[in-house]
């Protein structure tokens, strides 16, 4: 692989040539350097050995990197620098990632960095950004794309791509406006080379085009962009006006960023952590969930209190010694049953009814339970426990199953259908939900049969 | 948005026509469609109306739909078509989806429909993307892209362009190779475009250009391509040899199976299944987890046992009452830890020493503990408990937590050292470990404290 490794002697090295401030040299290590990977050495750094580094280069060479690093690093730098500082490294980024670095700053900095950028239309661009939701097309979308009028010949059109090329880092498609910048279609830059350069464009442009509005949310937009093996996407207002495009790159960060909030959900874990985050983040966003946990396990303490008599009957107190058995096979299968229906819902793919999805988590679980249930017996009898007791205990762990699994079914299904994010229901919901319902099927189901 | 809308009318008025075989209809409606579409449309019908479809249409509007739906549901189409329409289908496709298709095909077959390719040069291709493991760079990558040697003028350059272009999708890069087919370097469409016609490759082609080795593991590839932004990244053998490319919609769906095999994983589901798959799938998928559970269950059990004599003691025996709350703590927090390492290992961003980490995990689980052992004390209160042994069973259910917290971060960061991935070990496997671990922790501290 031709790329960079950032190995401990080296990133010792670099360390060494800070703390010595050998800027010459410093500047040659990092003047061939990919923006990603001088935006990994960022992140390895101290804060103050970062912020000597970003003051040290010019913002050609840090202005993508600081795109790229995580929000809180970058917060830090941002603080040490002035800013006229910002507005240089601003400059040099594509609006999209210029509108995001400003969004995070205080309002009254971004009025001063806003104010310290001299390229005009580039400022006013980042501007018309700034006004839209982060979580829409709107706040993915770049101003930064290559268009033209229909009626230009492809001669005039390349000449007027080349002008309009400088200053767009990555050309997938042109796209075709009309007089009123009303998206017609596009033109990829295959067909502009293998075209004939006295056509006109609107006699080789493809009108069928995907594009987006600029209120749709990032998800739907990722999700089409994925469907449709889309590289870059337009995005259009309601007057069907071209506005921006969203490139496939942001898209891939919008994928990776929802997968990891979703296995975090599923994990007990609200808000967006990482494990470099303070402690007092970490603690806010997983003390909820445990609080959750606590409760469940404060309603089973009720429960169980109901049948502190059985504990004087030698053969009944068993029951006590299963309830953690029967706590964590309910709790187990729900989330089992819950991350595939969680999983369907976000790839399309739960078909039918509700009903056959209901019969067919049924059956698995008469199956899977009906094993399980088989070691239960043979365990009882193997520590000599009256075979009647087994058999309730057996018995009704399999119902527990199959509740757990129609719970674990039903809950994400009822949430999605009522507009509410299903990922929320797996993990500690469903099985602090199972963990007590469990307990309480299983010692009721056993009153009832043993007859106490 | 310009795409189109799947609904249950437009369904049923689609089955109708295939019901009465309105084949000319029938394909008026498939004719403009992407092949998305038809993809989802495919994945919606019953095997029967699917074949029917797919053997109706012509290859050129079904070859990419069948590449994109599931690998059952293809399954299930192939086996009614003959070899010569499988051939037909495979011709229209770029030679990674050929490849991986074929693959899926038993042994006898794939040589029938191999031998009835009628591009001689097509199916050499494709017969050299069938010898690489599906889950390297060569098994994900396409013999389709455009390359020129690097002694070629820019105008002949365009030309031997337009002549390639013709056979791939998606230009991205022009790759420039030398005369023994070595990967040198690579020229942007761009700036093949705001190039001046009379210069040479060699004088305008950057030098610099990422590749990977057709061994990588797909992760890897996956990887580097969302860490630089690329779009497409050519494959090289250990010659340097340019052999393929890899482009983003195929690393797109890759860091969506592998998100998707970690939240199963971390839900106690082996085996990549969907809501869709057989109920014996399931179970295969699901058991194992639950077999593993009940063992912990079953290891609950002994530890309980040992401690039946104080249920004859009427403060003590609420200890009992507690452990489905200390097994659900102790397998939440578990969960927590080993979610947020498990993510920090596959991003790269976990730093520091395994020691700092531990401290960092303590300290946020005393915050935590002591905040949930408040709660178990003033319900202690409540239930007027006696002091002593609210007390020990909120203390003891603290240092539960700190352990739960510390087999949590342990254990992800020990398999990742021997090369084992950590997402195996959140879910079903850390909670069973600390369910067991907290029950017996919490009982024996209990004996201690309480003395019986």
């Amino acid at each position: 692989m031709a790329t960079f490794q950032i190995d401990t002697p080296f990133l010792e090295n670099l360390k060494n040539l800070i703390q010595e401030q050998e800027d010459s040299k410093l500047k040659r290590k990092f003047k061939p350097m990919h923006y990603a990977d001088v935006a990994e050495i960022i992140q390895l750094l101290s804060q103050d050995e970062a912020t000597y580094v970003v003051k040290l280069l010019d913002s050609e060479t840090t202005a993508d990197a600081l795109a790229e690093v995580d929000p809180d690093i970058r917060e830090s730098i941002l603080d040490n620098l002035s800013a006229k500082e910002i507005a240089l490294e601003v400059t040099e980024l594509d609006t999209d990632d210029a509108a995001d670095i400003i969004l995070e700053l205080s309002e009254d900095r971004q009025e001063k960095v806003m104010s310290q950028i001299e390229d005009d239309e580039h400022a006013q661009d980042i501007r018309e950004l700034l006004k839209y939701d982060e979580n829409t097309a709107g706040g993915l979308m770049a101003k930064e794309l290559v268009k033209v009028k229909e009626d230009l010949s492809v001669l005039k059109c390349l000449n007027e791509m080349r002008a309009q090329a400088e200053y767009v880092t990555r050309v997938h498609s042109i796209y075709v406006v009309d007089e009123k910048n009303r998206l017609k279609g596009r033109l990829s830059l295959k067909d502009l080379i293998t075209a004939n350069s006295k056509d006109k464009v609107k006699d080789i442009f493809i009108p069928k085009v995907d594009f987006v509005t600029v209120d749709q949310e990032k998800e739907e937009v990722a999700k089409i962009m994925s469907k449709y093996d889309l590289e870059a996407i337009p995005v259009v207002n309601q007057k069907k006006e071209l506005l921006g495009r969203i490139t496939i790159d942001d898209i891939v960060d919008v994928i990776k960023e929802e997968a990891e909030k979703d296995y975090q959900l599923a994990a007990g874990i609200s808000n967006d952590v990482e494990a470099d985050d303070t402690i007092f983040e970490l603690v806010r966003a997983r003390l909820p969930w445990l609080f959750l946990g606590l409760l469940g396990g404060l309603g089973s303490v009720f429960i169980l209190q109901d049948f502190e008599d059985i504990m004087s009957e030698p053969q009944l107190r068993n029951l006590f010694f299963y309830t953690p058995l029967i706590a964590a096979m309910a709790g187990n299968v729900g989330v089992q049953s819950s991350a595939i229906i969680v999983q369907g819902l976000a790839n399309d793919v739960v078909k039918g009814s509700l009903f056959n999805r209901l019969v067919k988590e049924i059956g698995l679980s008469l199956i899977n339970g009906f094993a399980l249930a088989l070691v239960i017996i043979i365990f009882g009898l193997i520590s000599q426990q009256e075979f009647n007791v087994s058999l309730t205990i057996a018995g009704s762990m399999m119902l527990v199953i199959v509740v757990a699994a129609l719970v674990g079914t039903f809950i994400p299904i009822v949430l999605d259908k009522r507009g509410i994010d299903p990922a929320i229901a797996t993990g500690p919901f469903i099985t602090t939900a199972n963990d007590i319902f469990g307990i309480f099927l299983f010692f009721y189901i056993a009153k009832l049969v043993l007859g106490f």
